[in-house]
């Protein structure tokens, strides 16, 4: 049977729709939100998606209204889809006590310990349920890319690496790249995962990179400005010497001279990434 | 003496600097935000300015965060300007309890009516005193154009037709165009200027475009799914008719199907307004 969508707004925009959709999700027990842009293509042909992963303390809305990316989806007949950052509506113990752990920070893993495993179950969320329901009920053409944002950045390339024959390309804007080796990553999936140490990796950027025979193009920007690089919370030189290590040829890295972590840098680069997406879904 | 200016943000941004400057205003006996975005051709030249005045209910950021309007600042080598909406941090009777009078409602006029006159001068706060701190703090070459949306379309409309001498070109998105006729400045002009609406009629845009010899060049966009146009707050079709009846010749008028009154409608035509503006800026 079809699943339940319910429309939460719509607007025209850049000749095209930006909507926003909530569904009782199967994958979190929760009631979850994603923003759909379809671009005037999308009325006449099937298109491509591109999935946007936001950060920490971020929900659907961020990236819709901040990235400015409608106009480029619009130009290279993209659809985008962008999801919540983890279930809302639940009140597990100090689920919203910190700004990088629980709500809000659903890293895109599936939590196995409790009580965290029965609704943090964003990777399952994303690449099973929500990509179900956009095959479902928009006209997409089959082929995919992802990208996204620190926390979702990481996302972006934990996910893709995972799945990676259900995506043409991969792009991040400073995202955690080595989780296991940063305060955030370690809080998180210490909480979620558990103390092994060896579960962080299936969910460690600069660890699945070094899996054999990946060549899915992958594209990373960092500003250099950016007080959580600073931080070392984002560790992109370990992506990078990783898939140097394990001959990963397809991975670029740039650093971006005075941008911070902000929507700024996003909007700054959005064209470009799409830009390098478009080519691999050969828009 | 210089007036202190004190620097709230800067972020890298299309290779330029957004900006947010708070000091505090002569005008309003508050203190005043504005940001401001400055090109990276500001850097090694003067440049042309374009004011942006926000709507109801919006302070400084709504415009700088959902506009995306630097990326066609930086292509244009214009400096973007835009302040708050009324003044902050006073707590006059009633000035909080409506969203569409008082805080977040100038209206960028300067009140005549207690205890509105002491502090909301928005219209001497654009005209003279932002526009000196601009001129004193920032790299400008003395051509200016004014923009906006909604009470912020109106303030662009009435400011730029009151000062016309001060600017090249007029922009408005859904403008409240004769607001002496719809509720909003009806309860607006009735508070802050009292009841004899022969003074409203010099913060009325269908009124001033009528006075002779104007021949500054206008542009007008409104969506036609926008609400506040359905409910007869906005009246661009009586702005329309005051100019063909005064015989103005350089009022554009465009409806788009499809958009309604949010930041979506700006965003998706900020780059064709600020290509007008670009002409009349000569860049």
């Amino acid at each position: 049977m079809s699943k339940q969508l319910t429309q939460v707004s719509r607007n025209r925009c850049f000749g095209g729709w930006q909507e926003v959709w909530e569904h009782q999700s199967t994958s979190t027990q929760t009631p979850m939100k994603f923003g759909v842009y379809l671009p005037s293509k999308a009325e006449r042909a099937n298109c491509p998606v591109v999935y946007f992963l936001s950060g920490l303390t971020c929900n659907e809305q961020n990236f819709i209204t901040k990235a400015a990316a409608q106009h480029f989806a619009e130009a290279y007949g993209i659809i985008l889809v962008n999801p919540d950052t983890s279930p809302r509506g639940t009140d597990l113990p100090g689920e919203h006590d910190d700004w990088d752990f629980g709500s809000g920070a659903g890293f895109y893993l599936d939590a196995t310990l409790a009580p965290w495993s029965e609704h943090y179950r964003m990777e399952s969320y994303v690449i099973n349920e929500l990509n179900d329901l956009i095959t479902e009920h928009f006209p997409v053409n089959g082929k995919a890319s992802i990208m996204g944002h620190s926390m979702g950045g990481h996302g972006a390339l934990v996910l893709g690496l995972r799945h990676r024959e259900r995506f043409q390309s991969i792009s991040a804007f400073a995202p955690i790249s080595a989780p296991s080796l940063c305060p955030w990553g370690q809080k998180a999936f210490s909480n979620y995962l558990g103390d092994d140490q060896q579960t962080w990796l299936a969910y460690d950027a600069h660890h699945l990179i070094q899996q054999a025979g990946i060549t899915l193009p992958i594209l990373v920007y960092q500003g250099r400005e950016d007080d959580f690089y600073k931080q070392k919370q984002l560790l992109p030189e370990a992506l990078e010497q990783a898939a140097k290590d394990a001959g990963y040829k397809s991975l670029q890295v740039r650093y971006q001279d005075g941008y911070d972590h902000s929507f700024y840098f996003i909007s700054s680069f959005i064209g470009e990434h799409l830009a390098f997406h478009a080519k691999y879904l050969s828009v």
